[in-house]
């Protein structure tokens, strides 16, 4: 340790940004990560840890005209190298395939868990190291390798708490969506800047609506503080193709809506019950009241139906809607219907590198907000499709898909859902009423311990007796137990429930506390016993 | 993803010192930590989760002096901030104490597992990150804090797989050593160096041996290469004072050999028999072949005996003698004889900030070394009382003592035992004979999955057969199922055992291996039976 002489004293704080996570926060963290790990692990899927620093060079975020590497990540420069802490999984990941590619299986699937860094402005319920949980394969061309995923996801929903009907796993493809473009008149090198806004504008449509979505793809668009974002200056004719795509799921809707009313004219009910319950289905929320399984594929087979329409003459765009069909063909094969995973055109996702299949899993019950207004509760993982990653070191195109998990935003979604191990259980406390007798007290955890109970003697001063229970109230502690002169010499102990205790002092008056009616004296030998039969009790 | 047109292609790989995890390296280390906070939690810990990035100035390693923090730690300037990457998990915790103190139980026991990182100069097995995993009590005055570790030390040791017998937990007192130190003069501020050279000196006795460290505490010492090292330049009496120290398992030894010779003079062999025990356990390998169980116990205090006499006049020595007396004497009413945790002057401990007991666990068990020479397997864990690291924020002195296992060396140790599960098991491969067949693959290795059986299908390019079975070689795959037109049309499938086979390969002629003996053909239906009936064969 550096001398600090005449230094003026350290501040205790964490750098701004970070944060300390105690107790619970880390244990239930832990065991979420453990129940993705064997659902990954069964899938044939490698644990990978990559360490937290790599050359800025490797993780292509190297900008070469500027004197230090480009904000959003933690770099420095080392020895004439610049090194930086990971923002991602993937990165790393493409460098490994890279540098490993020769020893690793192909297609090599791995998972990989731990922490990330974004050097970017911390806000509230924001900050710069937080988890990821990813899932990869990298080396498998085929749309199955997609389809995996997706069915693994729904799986890891399910194992680590969520229920089916909680979730919608949503699909689309990139190349759809290029196909839109080319029939739109976007295709080509020439139009990457104008392909760029309307992804841009596309992924915006929960926040902006249409009508905002399609000031961004002709002149630009100005928000309520008055700041204009440039559009992508798209005719009309363009916009309209745009749209149509944006708005696939209204028209596939729509176009139910008029089937059912038809269906009803008809006099066709079970036809309308079909319509009625693939509206439902339409909603997004993954649910519907019919018995009939094949509700989502009816949807599914509708969507595609609608989108092989607006993309016809684009190739790469017939390509994307084969895809989507083999995906789900594939997934219901296994039994993951479309109540599950549905196609859903409305899923972009922003980052730039995807280029096939992409998919969101979004949690579908409802939350209560700050403001207590109920809402979806909302995505929670995604992925999709990268094709280009590993090219940048090798040359080569290295086909790969994957999924990230936003482990803390699921971690609240259990703990709205309940579905946390309950408050961490304190241990019991043997309190210290004769410093000399600590062996024997020493003795009493060893024995609780010795039984699995979580258990521990005080070691604060143990004078004033008050602050003893108060500490083991700050522990949560379900039980103390004390020995004291006369407890010793009797070979008895003092058993106090601590639960039981705080209920009665809630309710009880100053007489009836003062019986004590929550603490027991037993035999010094019968200490395990009646410390399993009062947790087991407190447990009931 | 930045845009890197025209720049040279980024190299794949890890910065210099830097490593990946594959696999059952990530597996395993998971599974020892998961076992050791168990035991950790159990003993009424909380698990503390700080960022890796700290303000250089909480660290403690900033040096006003110079331009960027000294050698050690990864740092970079941020918006005017030194941040830096921690280097241990003291540092943080006594930042987190200072910073939260106010809501933190008093005492707080806290454990906290996870990478650290180092800027030295990496060599073979030594690398710039690395694991540790430490247990703290910060606010506990008295031995019984430090006893608590010891035995929470032997307890997660036997939890992870080290069988008692094959480790030792060997405990000091910086107060003896301060004590004998004042005894040979060298007390007061003005000795500061001079004791800071001594204390590196005892650290190098395994290394050195006696005379090496004879010349470290006179003039120095002239090492193989030529180079100096300054001594501290004790006179022939003091450093007598101090040799008496180092040497004091030696003495003791030789004092039991001659009670050893009278009492075998004297025809008493009982009392022979005991010294014979003593003498076994004084090499410190913790084992002894005597049936009785106070050996231990006798050792400590013949120990303890020659220590007083040594700081004899010292009042802080006597004070660390009597702690050292008062810490085995709680263990062994917990039943942690000697045998298990023994004291031992020679352990020293580098770090300058100990401050009172000081506590090692060394593993007993042989190993061979990388020249088949066998060694001892050494030092997995180590710690001590630390009394003044809060203080650097607080300005307030608190108490605090705890351990850092080296996780890495632990694993080291059990793979060397056979104490880790075996080799991952790979997954069950479905191959592709028919691309068109996938939806069937994959519902096969659907039903497996919800069997609980690790398995995926082949997602690579299917057309060259042999590749999927070198891939299933790869990934140590136990059974490969084989299904094509013959197959789907006879709803049949083919197992393959490929450990069966692979031994098959081994010993069997080209005429025999035709005859495939190590491949079933079963009903479609019986996928699930067969594949778990091989499985169980493999196992056994």
């Amino acid at each position: 340790m550096a001398k600090m002489k005449k230094a003026p004293k350290p501040k205790a704080q964490t750098p701004k940004g970070f944060r300390d996570y105690f107790g619970a926060e880390v244990t239930k963290r832990t065991e979420m990560l453990n129940q993705i790990a064997a659902v990954y692990h069964r899938y044939g899927f490698d644990a990978l840890e990559t360490s937290a620093v790599e050359t800025v060079e490797a993780l292509g975020k190297f900008l070469p005209d500027v004197d230090r590497p480009n904000e959003g990540v933690f770099a420095w420069e080392e020895d004439k190298d610049w090194l930086a802490l990971r923002y991602d999984m993937t990165a790393p990941l493409a460098r490994v395939y890279a540098q490993h590619r020769n020893d690793l299986p192909t297609p090599y699937r791995r998972y990989a868990m731990g922490p990330v860094w974004r050097n970017e402005k911390p806000g509230p319920g924001r900050f710069r190291q937080f988890y990821q949980c990813d899932a990869d394969t990298v080396g498998a061309p085929s749309v199955a390798a997609d389809a995996e995923i997706c069915a693994m996801l729904a799986d890891t929903l399910e194992a680590v708490g969520i229920d089916r009907g909680d979730y919608i796993i949503r699909v689309n493809n990139r190349k759809v969506l290029n196909g839109v473009m080319e029939v739109a008149g976007l295709a080509g090198d020439d139009k990457e800047a104008e392909r760029g806004i309307v992804l841009r504008a596309i992924d915006k449509l929960d926040r902006l609506g249409v009508e905002g979505v399609r000031a961004l793809l002709g002149e630009g668009r100005k928000d309520e503080s008055g700041d204009v974002t440039k559009g992508a200056g798209l005719n009309e004719e363009q916009i309209e193709v745009v749209l149509k795509f944006v708005n696939a799921n209204d028209v596939v809707k729509s176009n139910a809506l008029i089937d059912l009313s038809e269906a009803i004219g008809d006099g066709d009910s079970e036809i309308a019950d079909v319509i009625r319950a693939e509206i439902e289905l339409s909603d997004n929320k993954g649910q519907h009241t019919s018995d009939r399984d094949d509700i989502g594929d009816f949807v599914n087979s509708q969507r595609c139906e609608y989108l092989r329409k607006l993309v016809q003459g684009s190739e790469v765009g017939i390509q994307g809607v084969d895809e989507l069909e083999e995906i789900t063909a594939l997934l219901s094969a296994q039994g993951y219907e479309a109540n599950r995973i549905v196609i859903d055109p409305s899923v972009v996702r922003g980052l730039g590198y995807y280029t096939g299949p992409v998919y969101e899993a979004e949690l579908t019950f409802e939350v209560t907000d700050e403001k207590g207004r109920p809402r979806n509760f909302g995505s929670v993982a995604g992925g999709g499709r990268y094709d280009d990653l590993v090219k940048r070191f090798t040359g080569q195109e290295v086909p790969a898909t994957g999924v990230s998990i936003g482990v803390d935003r699921l971690l609240a979604a259990l703990d709205a859902k309940g579905r946390l191990s309950k408050a961490a259980v304190g241990p019991v406390v043997v309190t210290v009423m004769d410093k000399a007798r600590m062996a024997d007290y020493q003795t009493m955890v060893a024995e609780l311990r010795n039984a699995g109970i979580r258990s521990e003697v005080y070691l604060g001063n143990p004078k004033n007796f008050g602050n003893q229970l108060k500490y083991a109230d700050a522990r949560q502690s379900p039980i103390a137990i004390i020995a004291g002169g006369d407890e010793f010499e009797n070979d008895v102990i003092q058993i106090k429930d601590l639960i039981l205790g705080a209920e009665i002092a809630k309710s009880a008056t100053l007489e009836e506390w003062k019986g004590l009616p929550s603490q027991y004296e037993v035999p010094r030998g019968d200490l395990v016993a009646k410390v399993r039969e009062i947790l087991a009790g407190q447990g009931a």
